[in-house]
């Protein structure tokens, strides 16, 4: 049977990718999770991160994602990327992570309904919709908390990139989406959502 | 000539206050401003004010509030009271501060267009609209420079009381207002509209 890709988007802090690692710890051994976020772009020499637009569609290689989607869908391993976040570079491949092909390929991230090629590769599309004060609210304190970044930062870096990104290409992604689910529910929730919708796929 | 009162309401950080402090510099003597903040009542001895809920109608005295937007709208002098918000108290009525009948009277704070009793009173309804991750942004920044506070005590008091009351109370007062002004505009932008609304009441 060939493998089915689930698409699951929404912007930074609404609970998507806590919902797809429940999923995926659901799943067991019938699934694999492509986190668009290894596929950034390593930081160009010299450029201060600091004025990195890391929530444009163009920070990221989209088109390797796409090309391991197929590999996987083919039934061919692939090896994806590793990005260290601290120092905005992606690892040399012999440090990338072998992943095998398996039933369900779950494909998370801010922009993976904006890209056109990724949405056509997959069987089902879902959008974790968020009010954008609450993500802000849960960016700020695991942002405070994981990663020990001042709030001044965070905020000057909502202001200037995060938010108007979100406007430009996160938020219009939505309308691709075959099903919306609600990011204030309990993650329990969402997971049982997003069951369902793999044993429909 | 009998005074106008013009009401102006928003969200929290949505630059109500600052688009009404830029009117009154701009209309000198002929205005006087009555902020709602001033009619909150006394913290009942022995409430913690972290659990207080300092967003919901019943935090304020709005009958006084109303009661002296008649006064001065019949011609005479009323004391509004003065609020102490480091102890959360009314000062005594010696403190109070005498205002003086002006032909414009601007009634402004988060709630006043959601009261009924204000709402008849007013001539002209105002209502600054703000996107509610930029006003958080906002707020977050004035708390931390101007009050000193801590970022995980302003979420979280965001998220118990401030968000929920602008839900059921705040936004849809919105309904009620002649005008709608967008909040993200320049402060001179705003003062320049209301002016015009001030012009035309």
């Amino acid at each position: 049977m060939t493998p089915r890709v689930i698409g699951l988007a929404g912007g930074t802090a609404s609970g998507k990718t806590t919902a797809a690692r429940g999923l995926l710890a659901a799943l067991g051994d019938r699934a694999v999770l492509l986190t668009h976020d290894r596929y950034y772009r390593s930081l160009p020499e010299g450029r201060n991160p600091a004025m990195w637009n890391f929530d444009h569609p163009d920070a990221l290689e989209t088109n390797l994602l796409a090309t391991h989607i197929d590999e996987l869908v083919a039934g061919r391993e692939v090896a994806i990327p590793t990005y260290a976040f601290d120092r905005h570079q992606r690892e040399p491949t012999s440090e990338w992570t072998r992943i095998e092909p398996r039933p369900i390929i779950v494909v998370e991230g801010i922009l993976v309904l904006a890209d056109e090629g990724l949405r056509t590769r997959m069987h089902h599309r879902v959008f974790v919709q968020t009010p954008d004060d609450v993500r802000l609210v849960r960016r700020i304190r695991r942002d405070v908390a994981e990663r020990g970044r001042g709030v001044d930062d965070i905020l000057a870096q909502y202001m200037a990139t995060v938010r108007p990104m979100h406007e430009q290409f996160v938020a219009p992604s939505r309308q691709h989406a075959h099903l919306v689910l609600d990011g204030t529910r309990p993650v329990q929730e969402l997971v049982a959502r997003l069951s369902a919708v793999v044993a429909g796929a």
